[in-house]
């Protein structure tokens, strides 16, 4: 059984932006907005920043899933005028670092690409991307 | 001296939500969406919902605060057009829970409800505030 639900798959799928929030092995939190895909019940995250050192896999979200994979995902919609519109479906579960090649990396890059046009043109294949497990989802406001 | 420089003010005077990240004392992160103040280097957020229990203080980031006070706080700026737009500010610091009645509560609500209309109808004053006192700021992208 799926355990993101139609209504909230339709809102995620509607939202551009998510947030990830992850913590350190100390349980310091970090959060950055991502550009998110949904495969069932598994999100993926590309890493699309240049990082300012070579290697990618000390950015601090990922140095925190290596170290305490559980992680949260917000996807939310905000009005300005009408507080009434808000809404926001929360993910919570467990991360993974997706290492090319292999098909799970290629089925994320065509989700990923399918959503965003502007991930067609960047070299994202020997990058990794986040994978997450989804173990509960909930949500609140107005969905539709 | 100041720890939020002024271009990241701006951009965070701009900026209607952001979003927190807390984690239980094991380490489990949270996020959602937040509205919020900036006074100083403490940034304010109100509790605006109804909890499920009377009781303010089982939110989950209210009980992930007293077990562990080190949190995040990122506003971002996303255009869907133009990804040379995209920006962020990420605070992170420590937050207080701040019970009214008392100086730093009202200062708090005058801060919010000057930035957000909405707030000046709602009986903010018998319920909590988060105060997060900021240690560092980093952003990245196109600030103003």
């Amino acid at each position: 059984m799926a355990v993101i639900e139609p209504a909230a798959r339709r809102f995620l799928a509607s939202q551009p932006v998510a947030h990830l929030a992850t913590a350190s092995a100390t349980g310091a939190p970090h959060v950055m907005p991502v550009c998110f895909g949904l495969v069932g019940d598994t999100a993926y995250v590309a890493i699309d920043e240049k990082p300012k050192t070579d290697d990618v896999l000390r950015l601090r979200r990922l140095r925190n899933i290596a170290a305490n994979p559980t992680v949260a995902l917000v996807a939310d919609r905000y009005d300005d005028h009408d507080w009434s519109r808000l809404a926001w479906v929360l993910l919570r579960g467990t991360a993974r670092i997706v290492v090319p090649p292999g098909d799970e990396h290629a089925l994320a890059l065509v989700c990923l690409r399918d959503k965003y046009p502007q991930y067609r043109a960047m070299a994202l294949e020997a990058r990794p991307v986040i994978a997450i497990d989804v173990a509960r989802s909930t949500s609140w406001g107005a969905l539709a």
